[in-house]
């Protein structure tokens, strides 16, 4: 990852971070978590909702309602299943429908107009020498995690998949897609059973331990029990929203480059000197996607 | 798992428990953690030297030294690297070598003596419809998530996965394998590769939250930079060694039991109004096997 070629790293758009500031912790420490959006055409309508929620400022004052060991910690709206008191959503929210979890592969591959390599449309790229899990392959596409299905006609479709630190959409029972105002990451063992089930919208990438060593809730499914217990948001904003001083800015190593497969067959066989028995094969959420934080423009 | 028959619980003999009190959280609340120590066959020199540890009250005043999101929490002594200054272990630990991470199968079960259904040997139970992950069949024995593995002389050999929870030996570059004095238990996805390259010896039954939600590090590897980070341990016992009222007590739901095989059919298609797509497979470590409290003798 180290001798990466520069062009092997992609910018992540200003438009594609989410910057979360939480209440300071305990000991006056701020406390900020940027998350990774994920570019279309992957959970697109769902994504727009976000940026649409951050620019109108949404999420400010609303808290972290729910952290379960071993699975999420969830942020949003304490009240928004009681209709009475429930933040009112703003205008122009999609409503996305299930067909929507999964995206059509295109096995074509076009240079983005503007230039840095990225994709318009999705690609599988099977890197080697990683082996299926469970649910068949799995591997990566435009520098995301995904699954892979095909459907009886023959079609094949990709999903997020549900890794360590992933950002997924809170919903209701089915036929409910979630508007993106509930969300949630993945904060243990990675719950793949959500795969293809739920819309997966981004990934923390700064300040993970934030939202992960925060105290258990002892409520049913790990909600808290009490307004005191809950860790509130103080903003959640669109980087590009930002003044350009406090933009953060992050790049990612390709999935589709050589140095990424080099280092995704080096997780997968482990040869420094701490290994007597190298796998042979890694899952595809013990290849976290590199990410690294650049110097502001 | 609520309507498993009585037998389909296994008791855990108390000198399988090891309790670990740390020192009291910020709002003075007590931290109690409980690890089930794995049978023999597995790690059962590891295990023997565990025992020892806690029977010579050696962790008493030792610390949680390390806190990688994750990855890991690991405790004992915070000096251990320094040899002018660590805790002088007790006489009696044994050396095990690296031929000890792997477990001879054997294909014939026996009932215990004491005739609660335990094995004195290991044979792996392939409950179906559990499918292969990347390092080829991995299923359960004797309660326990084991991958499995054939030499080049045809011999078969388990060793046990690195699940959430998983409790585990730390030790320096090999041959070293530990003694047991430090120990780490897994707090984020499954770190797979340290399969049958260190060794395992039970997992978190309770109190998980006291050791996945401490703050992380932030010096290399989740170490602590400073003493003051450190949470301190009150003390490590086995629950034979403590006053017959102050034992806890637990029982875990036999892998062998049909009750286990139809828990993890459910794991693995998940027939809740929740779902829309079951996945039709399940990840070892997302079948936990089940544990439960019970009463006091």
């Amino acid at each position: 990852v180290e001798n990466a070629r520069p062009e092997e790293w992609h910018a992540i758009a200003a438009n594609d971070l989410l910057v979360m500031t939480l209440t300071p912790d305990g000991q006056g420490r701020p406390r900020r978590v940027v998350i990774q959006l994920m570019p279309a055409p992957i959970s697109a309508g769902w994504v727009e909702n976000i940026r649409l929620l951050a620019r109108a400022h949404w999420w400010d004052g609303l808290a972290v309602v729910r952290v379960q060991d071993n699975y999420v910690t969830q942020w949003g709206d304490p009240d928004g299943e009681d209709a009475a008191r429930a933040r009112a959503l703003p205008a122009g929210l999609r409503v996305m429908t299930e067909a929507d979890y999964l995206t059509p592969v295109i096995r074509r591959v076009l240079n983005h107009p503007d230039g840095q390599g990225q994709y318009n449309n999705v690609e599988p790229n099977y890197t080697e020498p990683l082996r299926n899990n469970s649910f068949g392959p799995v591997q990566f596409a435009n520098g995301w995690p995904v699954g892979h299905m095909t459907d009886s006609t023959g079609a094949e479709f990709l999903y997020p998949a549900h890794c360590y630190g992933m950002v997924g959409v809170g919903r209701n029972l089915s036929p409910d897609t979630g508007s993106g105002a509930e969300l949630y990451t993945v904060i243990g063992h990675a719950p793949r059973h959500l795969d293809a089930n739920i819309a997966l919208v981004g990934r923390v990438i700064d300040g993970m331990p934030h939202l992960s060593s925060l105290p258990r809730g002892t409520g049913p499914l790990g909600f808290y029990e009490t307004p005191a217990e809950r860790t509130l948001i103080s903003s959640i904003r669109l980087a590009s929203e930002l003044p350009a001083a406090e933009q953060p800015r992050f790049e990612y190593l390709s999935t589709d480059s050589q140095s990424f497969g080099l280092y995704a067959d080096a997780r997968a066989n482990r040869r420094d000197p701490f290994f007597i028995r190298p796998a042979g094969g890694a899952d595809v959420c013990n290849i976290p996607v590199p990410v690294r934080r650049v110097a502001a423009r």
